[in-house]
């Protein structure tokens, strides 16, 4: 390691000898600034949106050289290629996080609308004003562009953030952290809005998600086994998607060629993301049609083919699927098909297995449309679509903090509205209670 | 105990021997009656709700015999008149739940309202369609009108629900549970949307909080110290306020007369209610003028007043209020008073001592008034009203299951659409992502 490098990662590796004292401070900080962000205004916000943009791409030395450090450290680690990968930052990456930025800095801003302002029979007005949630704690793994993303989401939408990346990335998070505070001071706007986590003891993981006096949502971005364990122990709540079985049902009344191009494309467009088909439907009715199609298409394509009893006796292409493959998410080119009975049996195949992120139906039938629409119980529900559309970009949010599966609060795509509630406003002229 | 109560006691006490396998079961009843509820349509829940409302009336005679049950043990069991007064069912108390459920029949059904249907640059359309939660478990103590108005408005949402009532008002809860019941099989729809758990087991309320699988959400209802149990263990989601620290600040350019009125309308039209003012701030220059009047008035009401030392200086009425009496929810005829020097220190205190339930500010100041509502983070911010009007009546919810102070989903009063969330519906025409 140069000493050029070995001297920065000294400066910024100040040891935290009493965690819980530590990650109090964190708190209490998160939480004053959060009062002074939640009603600072929209300019001022996409000022500083505006130069932290600008300070990544005047660091981009600095950024690289803190980057290095933990490439190094990575590969000393033995750190995968992928991983190092997607640790690494180029200026092509610098400039993307910046973009990013300036994208969010051109959002709308939610908060303070005030909608569904009505008059009660009693003489007071009642309506809704949007606001800020308070401080949201972000838990991520390798990407150092997510403590960027994050911190500008969570900046616009008015709420302070807590910031734990992966290890890994230690330098490279600090190092944008740094510029993050730069275009934050420059705007008048407390440094603390956004913190990073200054330690890579894994207990700072533990206190963040049992801290609800000091951070009232925790969205974990990264595997399953993370997403797990935060959810287990958190005592706050968590915005989440553990992983995502997507199903495409190729309905008796579907068009032939959507129904091959959908399925195909839901597939084989890109393997490792969260809204990748795991398992196609087919109606028995429609089986020989289409898999005489697609079977040749995933097979040059190099996808894994793992049927049912009844596909397997259509093609020795396919391999047995086990009870497992229904509820695996391969992030693989590897695909189970099953040939069901009717729209009935897809309905409850997907109940049952469905990972609750995104489900879509081909068919021309509107009855059939309109009941998988509404009885398919999953974040997106999708007809005649690909379920590679199910991003907060293709939906129009304009950027994504993440996905939830959750029943309460954001379903689907986590844009900046996600980060925001509802507060109930009342407007009287000194009205009392009869 | 008179044979025939004694009779029906044992028939309704059938004993349960492993509370983990009935829970299992419950649960999975739950789940998949929630299938059908959540796809039942609107005549047919208003028609169960209109059936139940029958029931009660019919069944008055039965409800009054198992009530009656309970009222002996209560009285064995040496239960305060408060209490008793709480746990009895008259006829008038039938009526008022067999109209309630009329009423919840007559509001808006949520379910299926598709809203922000917007074409994509892609050529998808995206939007938004309301959808139930899926199983709501509630948990509550004494009155068992609760039982009729939390399976009410479950059903309504398109949700089942899992009713754990207080042990006093067992008999009562199994006899209002048969009417419902009853009804629900009249209208064709599963008989356990609605469950109560058959057991007084206190062990069933540890598994009801645990069981993520089958229960999606909790609302309990009751006092603090149940809810703070039921939220430090729950491992689902709870809807919840722990209790009600409501403030009136009455600013320097407060109008006089609206300043008495609702100051003493917010303490004294009903004292044991989570919306009541448990403290009064008061702008300094207007404290002589506002307190020559107002001290009479709660004087004569019977009301103790605990102020800060600058008030205490103003009339020997007022005891010395400790640090304690910021953060006390009363209940009573006590109120905590606080003279204040600016708006800034107003929202400090409330920041530092609210529930975040309801507070109000009262001013003719439009710009302070715009702060106030801005920067007050709780659940209800009024200006110029009275904070007995925050309830889901008031609001036009048309009712309540409860108020919400948590910072994500339902904030304030939660009504039917409290009760449900929305999925994203994406439609395509055979739409691939490019």
């Amino acid at each position: 390691m140069s000493s050029v490098i070995q001297n920065l990662a000294d400066n910024e590796s100040a040891s935290i000898t009493d965690l819980n004292a530590y990650m109090k401070a964190v708190g209490e900080l998160a939480r004053s600034s959060a009062r002074e962000i939640a009603r600072a205004s929209i300019g001022s916000k996409n000022l500083a949106l505006e130069e932290i943009a600008q300070a990544l791409l005047s660091a981009k030395v600095k950024l690289k050289t803190a980057n290095l450090i933990d490439l190094e450290a990575g590969r000393a680690n033995g750190l995968s290629q992928a991983m190092l990968d997607r640790l690494a930052l180029s200026d092509d990456r610098i400039n993307s996080m910046s973009e990013g930025l300036r994208q969010i800095a051109a959002l709308e801003d939610p908060i303070g609308k005030v909608t569904d302002l009505v008059s009660r029979p009693s003489g007071i007005r009642v309506g809704r004003m949007r606001v800020p949630i308070g401080v949201i704690g972000i838990i991520y793994e390798s990407r150092p562009n997510v403590t960027a993303d994050a911190a500008g989401l969570c900046l616009k939408s008015g709420n302070a953030s807590v910031l734990r990346g992966g290890s890994e990335a230690f330098h490279s998070n600090k190092a944008i952290t740094k510029c993050i505070k730069l275009g934050l001071a420059k705007a008048g706007l407390p440094a603390e809005t956004v913190q990073i986590i200054q330690t890579t003891d894994r207990a700072a993981v533990g206190k963040m998600i049992t801290m609800p006096e000091s951070i009232d949502v925790i969205i974990p971005r990264g595997g399953k086994g993370l997403i797990e364990r935060i959810s287990k122990d958190a005592r706050v709540p968590v915005i989440k998607h553990l992983d995502g079985i997507c199903h495409v049902y190729i309905d008796e009344f579907a068009n032939f060629k959507k129904a091959i191009d959908v399925s195909f494309n839901s597939k084989t467009q890109r393997y490792g993301t969260c809204n990748t088909m795991e398992t196609l439907l087919i109606h028995q009715s429609r089986a020989k049609e289409i898999l005489d199609e697609l079977v040749p298409l995933y097979e040059k394509e190099g996808v894994e083919l793992r049927g049912c009893e009844r596909c397997v006796s259509f093609s020795s292409i396919f391999k047995n699927a086990s009870e497992d493959d229904w509820s695996t998410e391969y992030l693989a080119p590897i695909l189970s098909v099953r040939l069901v009975d009717s729209v009935e049996m897809a309905i409850d195949h997907i109940e049952m297995y469905s990972s609750r992120h995104t489900d879509s139906i081909i068919t021309q039938d509107l009855s059939i449309a309109d009941r998988f629409l509404r009885e398919v119980d999953s974040s997106s529900v999708m007809v005649n679509t690909s379920t590679r559309f199910a991003d907060g970009f293709e939906y129009g949010l304009g950027a994504e903090i993440g996905i939830s599966t959750d029943k309460l609060h954001a379903r689907g795509p986590v844009g900046l509205e996600g980060l925001t509630n509802q507060k109930y406003i009342v407007l009287g002229d000194g009205h009392i209670r009869q």
